[in-house]
């Protein structure tokens, strides 16, 4: 793997995912293929299970790791020919070069300002990163995608499915804040890899970029969506049409364990209790997200593994 | 030792601190210990001596360190059946539970509100990591204790007493600031434990938490206290009974070279100088308070081996 | 070496220039040299490549990294005798014999006030350290010096010089903010020791501290200065003799790639494109700004292996 800032840089997803279950069994079997490799971890925005679990991966690997949050380095200019006299101190041209310098890896999060779709949309940090940056790229959460998070997701299905072909229901729910669809998008566009049966379901108004979600179904009542259901993935993200705005507040989206039937209940965490998912959910036993966010470890450790295996 | 967030997780405090004097002379005996191993460090205070000596101790025993600024991450949630609709993005039983998958110990350091008296006695912090975490909890200062430093505090009180039964006297000191009684508590629960002549002496209205005290001699005479002591541990705290309150700004509690007489003198540091001890005390040959601080190392080395060893 | 706080520290400048250039070649080939050693890295102010590139360098010789933001510890005090009742918790009298004990090296950055000259120029914080650490003292950058980056510079015109002696020339460039003398005075006494031919330009008025430049040639004519230069080293700072003041905008100090001529172009980044430099300087070949960032490695590899070496 060259880098990992989109799903589609899996060349093979099934077989990814099975040597995914493979380290989790055996996670120190590799421990030469970083030694002396740097990942550098780059935080523009706030994270807890990308930051520890994808650190933990790198050091299962061992690798060395330097963590840099971006406030305490320069603020950045991504604009190409701009006279830099105002609030930057640093063009990623340059931070970029350097930093690939220093390390063997670079992982980035960066998330989208949600009140410019264009600029969002182009992925400006994490490509201007893949531009500028001599080394592989992972993506810890960008403008647009979460592949780190989709990957997790993927081998929690396989682990976890019962049945061939099981139906896997994305649904919205409510969320007090206006957040990004990242998520969204990078489950959708594993799933449409996967042999599973997709439904989206969400409020009218929260139609995610149809460039995404393409002919997989979606369903604007939640009730019927879930109708047969064996995972239910819930998580709130904001208008893409009426772009980065909260235009519904119904909290009738509210995943309960009624609703749930027998599904088993995923979410990406953090999740809000009571307002995303009701107590009852995440303290019974359809839940899963706490072994979801486990195998957050061995997605960022088969990537980094198939990255080292190429430098 | 299955957890150590207060000082009676210590199963034999004399073997212990024999074991971290031996630790002192070799700390790197143990390092296979540790390897594969890893600590999670989570502060969601300030620290200097606590974030730096239990790093250096987990990696003295050949362990992995993640530290978490708990501002870099989400701000969680404590309390069970809240609709999480406002300020906390997630809640504790998801955090602990998820972190407990990246790590084998997770050290805490949560000061307390210093408002809501009943909130800090429940230790609702600490103790929330005790209930949903899946792995030992070691405490780097909660609400009402600081156990990391009691263990320090007796480790150099044994390796400088120069006599059977030293009499050791805590005393109140000035400070401008309202302060936890978390240090003073634990000092006087470890000393309680110890062949020691302790004594308390503080302003009336600093009384600590009587269940705490027990029938530990209290002194309200700071001068008639410190006659005949062998060491004299200074600490500021707000009042117990007007909770969180600076009741008393008296600088004639400031410890003095004449009043320390033949004493050692020792505090956990930070100290304010010439508040609430004069520079000729620190400058001077009966200040141990470096020390005290070299011996944080090897308190939180002793803890964590005799957890990994119960791993 | 006992400590690198200033650039005199280094004994035999041509011998550790190639000493650098050697660890560059081998970077792991004395891993064994930092082992069980622990490098303290103390931050009172943003950093980026220092960060980077000296946890790398200190990783590469095999030491242990602890990396502290001063503002997630204590505010520290650093007058003699006063009475702490305000806004500094922690006088570094204790703070630098504290982390000495955790520390077997410990390198700091702090950044001038630029408004009190005198304080700046005693360089109380880093002769703080000096004074009452009990480990040696590595500069990251302090008040009046950035002897890492006059390292780091001196290797790179080492490198990349193409004849004897070559012309270099150091360049005042215009900048929004006041910025330190720092890397400027550096560059002069690193420079002044080296077999090139020096001179220094300016708009009058930024006339660095005569003790530093010496009978270093000054010229306030740009376009005179940069004749037949094989060096140009562009920096901002503020005036020296109207301390901390930015008496001057003009445009035409900004290095273009016209005057630049056959000349290579240095910065110790971050730079800020098209106002200190043109965009086709730093895009074309004269630029030599991120090779030197790489450099920054080898400057702390060799400084801290030769620190090392006299433990």
């Amino acid at each position: 793997m060259k880098k990992y800032t989109e799903i589609q840089d899996i060349s093979n997803l099934s077989e990814t995912i099975k040597e995914a279950i493979l380290l989790k069994m055996t996670p120190f079997e590799f421990q030469d293929l970083g030694k002396h490799k740097t990942l550098m971890m780059l935080f523009f925005n706030s994270s807890l299970r990308t930051r520890l679990s994808t650190e933990k991966a790198a050091k299962n690997l061992g690798m060395n790791v330097m963590v840099l949050n971006v406030n305490d380095a320069w603020n950045l200019e991504f604009e190409d020919g701009t006279i830099m006299n105002t609030n930057t101190s640093e063009h990623i041209k340059e931070a970029a070069q350097v930093i690939s310098q220093y390390a063997d890896i670079i992982a980035v999060r960066a998330f989208p300002s949600l009140t410019d779709k264009e600029k969002d949309k182009s992925e400006f940090v994490m490509n201007s990163f893949i531009k500028y940056a001599t080394v592989p790229i992972v993506n810890m959460e960008s403008a647009t995608g979460h592949p780190l998070q989709a990957l997790t997701d993927a081998i929690t299905v396989s682990e976890l499915a019962e049945k061939a072909r099981p139906k896997v229901v994305l649904s919205w729910a409510p969320h007090p804040k206006a957040l990004p669809q990242a998520v969204a998008n990078s489950f959708v566009e594993v799933m449409q890899q996967m042999d599973v049966d997709l439904t989206i379901t969400h409020p009218k108004g929260y139609d995610l970029n149809p460039e995404i979600t393409k002919n997989t179904p979606i369903n604007y009542n939640q009730e019927k969506a879930f109708k047969n259901a064996d995972f239910v993935y819930a998580k709130n993200w904001s208008s893409y049409s009426d772009y980065g705005k909260v235009i519904h507040h119904d909290k009738n989206w509210m995943i309960t364990k009624e609703k749930l039937g027998d599904a088993k209940f995923m979410h990406c965490l953090p999740v809000r209790r009571n307002v995303v998912v009701e107590d009852s959910v995440l303290d019974g036993d359809s839940s899963v997200v706490i072994q979801q966010a486990n195998n957050r470890t061995y997605a960022a450790q088969v990537v980094l593994k198939q990255i080292l295996e190429k430098l």
